[in-house]
């Protein structure tokens, strides 16, 4: 009933930006989220899920380098004509859920969500159409201190993940305050949004063109390695050295944090804005000194983050020891974990001031920066037991055998394949098997089966001692009474238990 | 920054089909998934996962009741005017992936995959636009044995759910039988294509609507209780006698699968497609009544599944304990797991035949069905700790008792909203906290806190007796030094453990 043979054969390719993730990867980023879990339980918070597709109007647009309508988001539309999107992250749909059950939530309301979200955009080296973020946000809570909760759970999360103190840095910054700079430097009003856009570009990549690059892209522009020339903001001399001022103070690595505000207090104090800023970066860094985490949380004046609904506080995670790829080249792996405050989201629905505070977790950005760091190996898990097939007529006999191993709750299966016992033995080493069971027509007639052990009998070629080597030989393949097979196999197991 | 002002209030709503999932059934779902995942290990599957979208041609067409182009699919055309589709399915994902790295996979390849599939449909009660699955394929192997072993599968699956052996069935047909039987009655070719499917969608349906349904939507139609008209498939009277004997047959409870087979070759033994058929059914279950699967596994001629890929033996797993949904009306549940074998979904791709083999449970209505019979149900976790603010001066104060209680592995929250002592205390209430803690003016001058424990507390004013209502506050409400902060609240959280 196929109408396969009309059709021209589809070629088996994934689109660009997307990827498979192996058991191993899986297995590691399940281990990981479990982790995640706990400490944001630990927290207080509850999880939610949302459905991947939203209304387009609902999720708005609040995405960076999102300069054409309709970039970034993969958009489709309705039988009823309205226009569908995947979720970009997990705040938007958040506001609209918080919008939509406003009235039967606890208030403040803490929430975790983890799942996959999509971005249409260019793929390159380490973007994906498509990844993971576990996200916590707290809803309701105009206090500092819920951002500063969530730089701690940040904070805590890291340290449960096995990253030392002293490995990894939070840093915090305040969206007033960027917008007090700016406006000192006469960049304020709706006028100058677009020049806005492109000095906050240019000082997110402090971390990455160090404060030279910084001020070329604050100029005329910049010209990269590749030879590509970046248009700067063609701010004039006196605004350059004054946002110069501001950003070299990151690099004075001041102590405490209070302390680190005075100075940034006398330089732009005149803005209203900017002193709004100080005074909540002053709250939260009194929370969190005072939480003893001031060797972990520090303000940094050169924090952006891209995302335009961020109002108050924003914030990020990043590694601090070095991190190299596989070929030994040291990498800048960039934020881990990021967040701030967005007290307009869930206003864009009701015109009610809901004031909210969140931080999302890249999670494959992490597992891999976590993985180059020796933690959340993807160390194959022990493979199943195989059961060989010699006589295909008895494969109902072969069958049991499985079904009794894991009945007793040992990993194990039938090989299903057409291959004879050469191709077997491969297969099961393909699988990371322990051991394999046998039983041809000698082991039948006697009750009995024959188990061989893979792991003990591959070290039996460097074995040079002729009794030592009969001794293992004999080891690693023995035969017992088919009555034994649950024990055998257990003590088998037993001998490589990590 | 924002333009919100400009733009019109989007309304806080899901499109249709697409639901939002609380807390409670997150934590239902996760303890479900995490039995399924157990059992699937056992039998050496291993895990893989693939992206939502992939190329709409890579996906194919085999849904079933998809009778326009594009229904049933979400589509949209990328960059380069390329049509990708959301994953309608993890099987045709799985081919895809399969056809990709077929020369590196071990053979035969058993892996599992869990994770939200897309309809395009019209939602309706039960139906929904994303909904989770849960499959386990086999590929490379063209044995029997290997969809034995799914079927074997399916039932540990349940059992290990909760459900007793006798409270579920693994219905077993092959799509050869069917084609037999239709060729039998003249319906085979491809100028019957249309024709067929109407036959089979009528089958399918046996289980609602019993064979005089079944019968009326073979000749010339049926019209339901609400009154609206399905065409039926003007077959003659002796086509439909014929396949009324057909399925007659199911009705008979033939005890042991080979005696049921015995009487069925009878009838139409004439076809050889029907007889192929048969012998696989023989074949299959000559493993699992050898497995002593007898009284799970069972053939059932009206097995259909509506999936148009199906080439051989096709399964389904029913609940037959009686369900009432809220109301206490009995429901039918439909299939909770289902599966078949898949011989031409690889081949599509590179030409070459590469059997294949899977089941596929579906989670939230198999969840539906567990929780409906006593299991997994959505208890709420226990609550945090609420640590009240009572003078927001020392906010930081109240974090540091939080903190401690985290840090000694207590769930424990700050109250972070702006209310007063009796909104904080309902608040807690609503968290299903165990017991708050207070400090106010009169405790810190003493060096204490006071814990409340709130369900010991919910009980007093059911107590008559003055004594021990006394002794009771006593227990409910106490004050210890604030270094005893942690032992406290442990005494209090032991008294109410499950």
């Amino acid at each position: 009933m196929s109408k396969k043979d009309e059709r021209p054969r589809p070629e088996a390719r994934l689109p660009k930006g997307l990827f498979d993730i192996s058991a191993g990867e899986i297995r590691a980023t399940q281990a990981m989220l479990g982790t995640i879990r706990t400490v944001f339980e630990s927290y207080g918070f509850e999880p939610l899920d949302t459905p991947a597709i939203e209304y387009t109007d609902a999720l708005g647009k609040f995405l960076p380098d999102q300069d054409r309508p309709n970039e970034g988001v993969f958009s489709f539309q309705d039988d009823d004509d309205q226009w569908l999107s995947l979720r970009y992250d997990l705040t938007a749909p958040l506001a609209r859920y918080v919008a939509e059950n406003y009235q039967t939530l606890p208030k403040p309301f803490r929430r975790y969500q983890s799942g996959p979200v999509w971005r249409n955009e260019k793929p390159g080296p380490g973007r994906f159409r498509q990844f993971t973020q576990f996200d916590a946000d707290t809803v309701g809570a105009s206090s500092i201190a819920a951002d500063a909760e969530l730089c701690m759970l940040a904070a805590d999360t890291l340290e449960a993940l096995g990253i030392p103190r002293g490995q990894y840095v939070i840093k915090v910054n305040s969206r007033k305050v960027l917008d007090g700079v700016l406006e000192s430097v006469r960049l304020g009003g709706g006028g100058n949004a677009a020049k806005r856009l492109v000095v906050l570009r240019a000082i997110d990549k402090l971390d990455r063109l160090e404060i030279g690059g910084v001020r070329a892209l604050l100029g005329k522009g910049r010209t990269d390695e590749s030879g590509d020339f970046t248009k700067g903001a063609e701010l004039d001399h006196s605004q350059i050295e004054s946002l110069t001022h501001y950003l070299s103070w990151k690099a004075s690595k001041v102590g405490l944090n209070s302390g680190a505000l005075d100075q940034l207090t006398g330089t732009f104090a005149e803005n209203e804005t900017f002193r709004g800023g100080v005074a909540e970066l002053r709250a939260l860094t009194a929370l969190t000194d005072g939480a003893n985490y001031q060797d972990r949380i520090r303000v940094d004046p050169s924090v952006v983050r891209g995302l335009e609904y961020y109002t108050g506080p924003v914030f990020e995670a990043e590694l601090l020891a070095p991190i190299k790829d596989e070929r030994g080249q040291p990498i800048r792996l960039g934020s881990v974990v990021s967040g701030g405050r967005y007290d307009g989201l869930v206003e864009r629905f009701t015109g009610e001031k809901v004031p909210a505070t969140g931080v999302s977790i890249g999670v494959s950005r992490l597992l891999f920066g976590l993985q180059r760091l020796g933690k959340f190996q993807e160390s194959a898990a022990q493979g199943p037991v195989v059961v060989l097939v010699l006589d295909r007529d008895r494969t109902a006999d072969y069958q049991k055998l499985a079904q009794t191993l894991r009945a007793a709750g040992i990993r194990a299966e039938l090989y299903l394949g057409e291959s004879g016992m050469k191709a077997q033995m491969k297969y099961a080493d393909r699988r990371a098997s322990p051991c394999v069971v046998i039983q041809g027509g000698d082991e039948r007639a006697k009750g009995e089966v024959t188990i061989k052990d893979l792991i003990l009998g591959a070290t039996l070629t460097e074995t040079k001692d002729r009794d030592e080597y009969l001794k293992k030989q004999a080891e690693a393949q023995f035969s017992v009474p088919e009555s034994d097979l649950v024990n055998a196999v257990r003590r088998v197991l037993a001998r490589h238990k990590a």
